[in-house]
């Protein structure tokens, strides 16, 4: 397999790596900066360096834009122009909205790995960067072809991701909400405990305890990709803020209205919340296979995926199978677990195809 | 030295240790629990439980009272009733303007470690839990003893900690915005990632990222001791909540408004608060000796000590001689480095005394 990067920072160098040695893939990358270029083959992320975007681009199987944020839809229609008519694009940007500009194509499916959110640059390239990360795909029900999200699902479970299938606008509400929000409240407690420890000791700041450093870790993160990422998001951003003000207002009331029980039923619930949200990884069950018979049609895969992914059911493997006369298909998945099988069996009958364990 | 410790889990347990071992002490311990008094006996955190309060009181130099939040002000009152009239006694509450129901006694110190502030009970006490830990404390100006005064401050500093001087009401604005706004802000934020990943994907909860479990690992603690906390200081608090919402609206209206270069600056004056107030510990400069003439009242050493802990300088070690006839004294003061010397001369002078270096 040939795959593409562009852009070869921590993201895309560690694409490179990680494709290189566990997918067995021939990787081209592409850089802007020939620092970066040259750095990047020294320390093995590519086979292979092009003088140019296209010529990157020309023999890929798989494409993966890791441009920053603010170059990242112009970059996605380049690689689109010059990729193969059978090649898949696909990029690494923290909002997936943006990819909406570029314009409806069959080839592109919009991606996303919770993993090394720093632009550490290449030098950090890891081969197991993406190590059991959530890598979330944002593949249009209406457009993205079946064969090309099956290959990208695939190469990315074989270089230890877990991809999940969820729509754009849905990511970007829950990015604000897991991500964005919080370095938001980061920063500003920061600057809010700067300016009281200011008033109250003026010229020197008397030492703060762990709540207030884990609170404010990713406080100031790299501005050059953070204010692209808010400003990229900005709309779910605001509404998350409105949200957050909203939910502090009633805090505040049950605070000035003294009422304790209010207070204990609101931590105790938190409590729990927090422990359900830390407690969500992946089980260890058995895994079974489903088989769907599909209409060979764009969009079909990307459908199923997004059923799926929306009910947080991983999919682990997945492979087409298209009948003699191309208009039908057979979709296998894998699924670990009786109950993730089981809501993907209703999940799939429930979009009107047929479909039973193997 | 006789210590006597009222509450017997994780910080009392600890005083009782740490003052045993590294301060000599004979250490009297007192719990409503009967198996926390036996527990800690066997544990070695105390020499001898009383069978009740007054009876773990009644000899002791210094008495530190770590009963619940919501016990704290009763349990100060009944201690200063049963102690000798030479005795110091502190708590160790995390709100500090609570003592003021108690009414002035020049006997009493608020105090409060910043360390160990989940209720681990007195299994997880350990002699070294105070090492390096910032130990406020709020004597009164107008009536504490410098005899106590200096008595604690040694006492704390023995067993690793480091005692600086805050006014009751400067160290709850404080406490507000380093400790307990973050808490609130911890359990918001889980409740609204909850409620938008139930949203977004029902029964099923996504992987959440390393920014989201380091900005909610405080959420939901313990709620016997945080709803106290909160209602103890929540006026503090509500100040605190108003400021961060407003503070919030700014940066709303900046990204409503699309200004990026806003959104930068704000993030990056964020970064470099934060490492600002992460880089705030003490140096390992040179240790310095000064001398105060002081009138020998009530009052005097608590004033030094607050100037000298409002600007941020740690008092390393104290010694008080008062003159023949009692109506003078000298304070002996030990501060590291030279740029906190100068400034511990300045601010000592500023208050009327005669300081000079030894």
């Amino acid at each position: 397999m040939n795959v593409a990067v562009l852009g070869v920072g921590l993201i895309g160098g560690s694409i490179g790596l990680a494709t290189r040695r566990r997918a067995g893939a021939h990787v081209c990358g592409y850089d802007p900066d020939e620092r970066v270029r040259e750095r990047a083959l020294e320390l093995g992320a590519v086979d292979r360096m092009a003088s140019d975007l296209a010529g990157a681009v020309e023999d890929a199987d798989v494409v993966f834009v890791a441009a920053p944020v603010g170059a990242l839809a112009e970059t996605v229609r380049l690689a689109l122009q010059s990729a193969r008519a059978d090649a898949v694009v696909t990029d690494v940007g923290s909002t997936k909205r943006l990819l909406s500009e570029v314009g409806s194509d069959e080839r592109l499916i919009g991606g996303h790995p919770l993993a090394g959110a720093e632009t550490a640059g290449v030098e950090q390239a890891r081969e197991d960067l993406f190590d059991g990360a959530v890598w979330y795909l944002t593949p249009a029900s209406g457009s993205t072809a079946g064969v090309l999200y099956e290959r990208l699902h695939r190469l990315l479970t074989s270089i230890g991701a877990r991809p999940a299938a969820i729509d754009a606008e849905t990511h970007d509400r829950l990015l604000a909400a897991v991500s964005h929000l919080p370095h938001v409240l980061a920063n500003l407690l920061v600057a809010q405990a700067a300016g009281t420890l200011e008033r109250v000791s003026p010229g020197r700041l008397p030492a703060v305890g762990p709540s207030f450093r884990d609170a404010t870790r990713v406080a100031g993160a790299n501005s050059a990709l953070w204010t692209d990422i808010f400003m990229s998001n900005r709309d779910a951003l605001i509404a998350a803020i409105d949200e957050f003000a909203e939910r502090m207002a009633g805090v505040r009331a049950e605070l000035a209205a003294g009422d304790a029980d209010a207070i204990t039923e609101w931590n105790e619930s938190a409590r729990v919340e927090h422990a359900r949200l830390l407690g969500a990884t992946g089980g260890e069950d058995a895994v079974n296979e489903l088989r769907a018979s599909v209409p060979n049609r764009p969009g079909v895969i990307a459908e199923i995926a997004l059923a799926l992914g929306g009910a947080g059911v991983n999919i682990l493997d997945m492979a087409l199978s298209p009948s003699e006369d191309n208009s039908q298909g057979v979709v296998a998945l894998w699924i670990a677990g009786e109950r993730d099988t089981a809501r993907a069996r209703e999940l799939i009958a429930g979009l009107g195809f047929a479909v039973a364990l193997a």
